[in-house]
């Protein structure tokens, strides 16, 4: 596969306040025809740094794509710079000369002397069309490697990417049509190290996959990519490997690529006709926004109650006062009577609570922040987990109504078994 | 002026889909010590890439500072080789296996063998804690070099870095204290343009100030800046124009820095020792969310009813069913019974309901996408608004919530004459 480096130059690119969208632009592209991007770098209008760049871009891989730095100011100086790092020489170009006075007349203006360096070009270059502004681009193929410039505004590079850099790249570097896909199979339940030793016979024998693990929000993201002989062969490749880690995964894969765990739960409820009503404590209001976060949910979502107050404990879900005194308002007991209050009083089909210490203050030491009870209940049980999830009071939220969305995911794929 | 290079490792931040938000955070926080970026690079978990990427950072820089790679994982690989490029040695350390067991045990698992590499550090350097996660940062400054290892979450990377590496860099390069002082007033009702234009003013004679518009969310930030002879002078001038700010905003001006509409609320209710309780439909729990994020809201706020059926709507909030028949759940009607059964059902001080069209299905001629009614009663009165929000479901519900929480604010501030 070949290998690319992405260098986008203006000094604005690191002040914090400007996103490289070219670089993701071109990430996007690259890929798609089969080009993996190794790095990208992103430095200012400064000589030492865009040649040092450059330097290691050739280096690292056989194509350098950069954008920004054509314009006529004094600190416009890539191709400069990278002429000289590939050994080629600028010559003026008279074509462009006449190119670049036209472009002015049109306006009724006369060409400024700094823009005839947008008319240099080494002899052994290829100039770009750029109908969207004065910057010409250049692609330049010289022992092995290739150099792509490229203008700084995106819509003028984008277009001058599309039309005239991918057909050249596809014929340079021989590229039908993309041969690699890839997936991401998403996991809740271990965490990464512990993923990663579930996966250790596939991670040893991918057969023609690679994988990369991913912790994001308590899950683990496995992307999957497979390149064999075509398309198709890529296909299979994906489909046998994706089998195997959901072997070994089992019940843990919450779903793939665009899907998560409301749109799992989602997915049930539905097929299942169940309806579901939430009682939240600590998540106060979260777990309901994350399931209706869903167009359509009111099809299986009764809606939620936040009882954060003792009182609303009582007054909407029939918590017992003495179960308040005595077990307190986070414990097993008052999850337990929340989520059973959904059934017996509004009468749905599965009740879901949580109940817990999200900190920073409240903790004692029999009672730790991070403590969370979450209850799940129907017609026929009534089930309560303990769990301890470390981090902020941020963190101990999510990672509480994420956890019980995935009791829910979990116990309609049991039918309820447990 | 001490130079850095940032450094951000992850295959998946070079596949186009995720953007590095890493290096955008640290060239703002570098750049307001007044270290100054000269490169950014990304590359993928890979030997070759990340041992090229630190030797060009410590070529064009006297800081290299990396993010991500620090997991347990095989392919996560920065500590290691950040050491080999810098010539030094990692050693287990005790104290930090210790920690690591801990962190599993609090977790009730064991602790995997392969994170034991996160408990390896080279004697010269400063053991970074990350209270966020399982990976440990590091700081090595060797030769008149430094280099800082941050873990990639950026919820972790940001916490580490402002408590841990700030203050040992400012040591490092003796950092004087800078001169200027700023402040964010935040503000919400005007537009951005009409916030310009309203503060016209000012922004012609800025006193010394530097002013800055940003439209966030709904709300419009502006950052006051100011620099005068020393620090106290320009907290003088900060104060100076920060009060003609006020007087042309008024009441618009939800707070200043970290402050936001829900610490504006709970501050106005906890002085008036008003109980709130909450209706929700369309925003689905979000609005009790965005209330519960704040430690301690449990002394203000009764809890929230998420009516997001019918069904709920009646049993829980008496909404009569010839009100939903006659005008439709979402209607003037509806929304003020939902408010008014949190006064007189639930006895709180002040209701608050909404309900709306968030789509992106679900809109009609008469009632389109993004219409929506919020209602706040208390024992005197009951006010419905009318809004007409344009955008996707997340921001149709994100508006909502911010703007029920700012009728709330305004109403407590007018001390309920609305």
């Amino acid at each position: 596969m070949k290998k690319a480096y992405i260098i986008s130059t203006g000094t604005e690119l690191l002040l914090g306040s400007t996103i490289d969208s070219n670089s993701v632009f071109l990430g996007k592209k690259l890929e798609d025809i089969g080009i993996r991007v190794v790095g990208k770098i992103i430095v200012g209008d400064n000589r030492d740094q865009i040649a040092r760049a450059f330097k290691l871009g050739f280096e690292s891989a056989d194509l350098v794509i950069a954008s920004g730095g054509l314009g006529p100011t004094k600190d416009d100086l890539t191709k400069e710079i990278a002429c000289q790092v590939m050994g080629v020489k600028l010559e003026i170009v008279e074509e462009e000369v006449r190119r670049l006075q036209d472009f002015f007349a049109r306006r009724r203006r006369t060409m400024p002397e700094s823009n005839i360096k947008q008319a240099m070009f080494p002899p052994e270059s290829v100039v770009l069309r750029n109908p969207l502004g004065t910057a010409p681009g250049m692609y330049l193929s010289k022992d092995g490697k290739v150099a792509v410039l490229l203008p700084g505004p995106p819509r003028e590079m984008e277009n001058m990417y599309i039309n005239e850099v991918e057909p050249l790249l596809k014929k340079e570097f021989q590229l039908e049509t993309r041969k690699a896909v890839s997936r991401i199979i998403k996991v809740l339940g271990p965490g990464e190290s512990q993923a990663e030793e579930m996966l250790e016979d596939v991670i040893d024998d991918p057969r023609g996959c690679s994988l990369a693990l991913l912790a994001v929000d308590g899950e683990v993201h496995i992307k999957v990519t497979a390149e064999g002989r075509d398309i198709n062969d890529s296909q299979r490749i994906l489909e046998r490997v994706t089998e195997k880690i959901k072997d070994k995964m089992s019940d843990n894969v919450i779903g793939y690529d665009r899907e998560n765990l409301s749109s799992a739960v989602a997915k049930l409820l539905m097929n299942k006709g169940k309806i579901v009503a939430v009682a939240e404590s600590c998540t106060g209001g979260l777990l309901a926004k994350l399931i209706t976060d869903l167009p359509g949910s009111s099809r299986y979502f009764w809606g939620s109650i936040t009882s954060y107050s003792n009182e609303a404990k009582k007054i909407l879900l029939d918590v017992k006062e003495e179960t308040l005194a005595r077990y307190g308002a986070v414990s097993k007991e008052t999850a337990a009577q929340m989520a059973q209050a959904l059934i017996h009083r509004y009468g749905v089909d599965i009740g879901l609570a949580t109940t817990g210490i999200a900190g920073p203050d409240g903790g004692t030491a029999e009672k730790p922040v991070g403590l969370v009870y979450i209850a799940l209940a129907d017609n026929n049980c009534c089930n309560v987990k303990e769990l301890h999830f470390t981090g902020n009071r941020e963190t101990v939220r999510l990672l509480t109504a994420k956890t019980a969305l995935d009791l829910l995911r979990r116990h309609l794929i049991s039918g309820g078994k447990d």
